[in-house]
């Protein structure tokens, strides 16, 4: 076999998901897992949303609507934007490669904050780029620090705001002052996948600085609050001529026809999946003080998932709650060697999770 | 806005996607429309996949498996192949893109046959390739004029086999003499989208070539014979070489957990899906007789659709059947100007197609 890939592609580590359900049940014998490692909604689709999928199923012999006509529709109301300003993708990462295919190419440069959100890397390496990579401060983002890496090549900025693993998010007036005299013809890719889980008064919805800086790209997602995770529905919102852009590299049919349907329906069924946010903001207090009592440090969240400092080596942790049945994230891909991270699920979740990793802790 | 993209993305001519129903409806304002465009299977999932379905609906807060762990094994199975030959995609269409991007840089060049799957162009331009054309003979591949067209630079070489939109095939001898003395550093695509379709005995299984031909891959899909277009599945064998650089440009979560249920679902419920195809099989024998008493030319196709002679211009066609409610597809972006291209759809549409189909082309 003589088939080589083009450079970069060899080179570039791939990504490694949180492990599913299945996969630790079988590999460990295990009845009872619960996975507390992919910022997952831990509850099912609200009735409503059950019931649009049931209808949409009866028609997948279809194509799905390649321009998402109903969808595109009903959250450009909701949001307040032209349609023509959307752009739907097989999950919101799906967006952000397709930026990076767009707008970057060999020796071109992207700025980053690390650790950050490992696809942003990866599919920018993918492309032959040079990545700046900016280390988080107190697990905040260095915005100096990230203007500082900006250089005549640089083509795209990712903010995760808020941030995954940190969990934090970057203040309105901080942003703005960021992107006062940064030059425009930066892609500033700012991801707000968990956007639905911040009430902070400083927390600035991306949207809204989209007539200033025409430069902005900001995404969301149906994959963590409104869970549908499963089904790949995300959207970018930018002006239309970068849509324009996206939009000739995306592939024709590439968000599936139960997802429009789940989607639209999450979008109508608002007020259940905010209570499904408030219960995650009650446990993340329960958990809060539950780690406090252990006297084990974490960082102060704005997401569904908190990152923990469990001060020896993280991969050992991981691996005996694995053996108890709860799948966490290890953080050592991220750099962050003694630190795991976990989403907040359900309260009989969260108490189980506490409950063997204080087993655990103890053990080490 | 001074956001200028790569320099091939904005001289690529996007894919037009077959209308929705739901578009036709709307835009004419017709209560009852049908589509013959996309190639699509006119009936629903079977009982089966229904309820692996709405199985799989109630867990769609979790991400998929990433691996496709027991799409992938039962499909192995039945196909006699190493799991690690296989890979899956959001629609076969991605593996297509998938594999040019991994191996076609600018400058690079492609063979495909003119006219054949838009995608095959548009994937490879957009990586900056030159793209061979070699005209059909006669409705089929020219593989001699291919074999000319192949070059030092050349990458790729795209087999649709069956063809869309000619629906013909190319035979198991002319293959193997194609590939006897072509480099084995060039990939041959062999897409076979409709392979469920064929039963001819000449008619080459692209699989059976791997042990022989290292550099070849070979594409099926779920969403023709299997009826699961609106969900996005199809696959991809070849050399797990191969197949490991094409998942390094995968994205993790690309196929959706309802897809892979209703994929297995699909493979263990085979029974339902022969009749199926049985069924489009008697079909096509009554368009074939319908066209012929109606002095209609057409191609002999040996998939679920036909490519038909109107001897006039095809776009008018179009017109005059889809304000009658009915869409099929207009040849003119294949540079057919005087041939539709129609699904064999269900008995009822397709003897309202010919029916209407006679009334327009009397008009003409």
């Amino acid at each position: 076999m003589n088939i080589t890939p083009k450079e970069n592609i060899l080179k570039v580590k791939p990504y490694i998901p949180g492990k599913p359900i299945e996969d630790v049940k079988r590999e460990l014998g295990l009845k009872t897992v619960i996975k507390l490692a992919s910022n997952e909604n831990p509850y099912g689709p609200s009735p409503k949303v059950l019931r649009a999928m049931a209808a949409a199923s009866r028609t997948v012999n279809r194509y799905p609507d390649g321009a998402c006509f109903y969808l595109r529709h009903e959250l450009a109301r909701q949001l307040g934007v032209e349609e023509d300003q959307l752009i739907f993708g097989n999950g919101s990462d799906e967006i952000i490669v397709l930026a990076v295919r767009a707008y970057v190419g060999k020796g071109d440069e992207v700025v980053i904050a690390q650790p950050s959100f490992l696809i942003y890397e990866i599919a920018s390496l993918l492309e032959g780029a040079i990545v700046r990579s900016v280390p988080l401060r107190d697990f905040r983002y260095d915005l100096p620090g990230m203007k500082k890496a900006v250089n005549a090549n640089t083509k795209i900025i990712f903010i995760g705001n808020p941030d995954n693993p940190a969990g934090t998010y970057v203040p309105r007036a901080q942003l703005l002052e960021f992107l006062s005299d940064l030059r425009r013809d930066i892609i500033i890719f700012i991801d707000e996948a968990y956007f639905e889980y911040v009430h902070e008064k400083d927390y600035p919805n991306g949207i809204d600085l989209l007539r200033s800086y025409p430069n902005v790209i900001v995404t969301r997602t149906f994959s963590k609050m409104y869970g549908l995770a499963g089904l790949r529905v995300g959207y970018g919102v930018a002006d239309a001529k970068i849509i324009d852009h996206l939009n000739r590299l995306r592939e024709p049919f590439n968000v599936n026809s139960i997802a429009q349907a789940a989607a639209i329906a999450c979008l109508k069924d608002k007020g259940f999946y905010r209570r499904i946010a408030k219960a995650v903001e009650e446990e993340r207090i329960f958990l809060y003080k539950s780690l406090k009592s252990m006297n084990v440090a974490y960082e102060q969240s704005f997401t569904n998932f908190i990152l923990i400092n469990v001060k020896t080596d993280s991969s050992i942790i991981a691996q005996k709650l694995m053996k108890r049945g709860i799948i966490i994230r290890d953080m050592k891909a991220w750099g962050l060697n003694q630190y795991i991270r976990v989403t907040i699920g359900s309260q009989k979740e969260n108490r189980l999770l506490i409950k063997m990793l204080n087993e655990v802790l103890r053990e080490s």
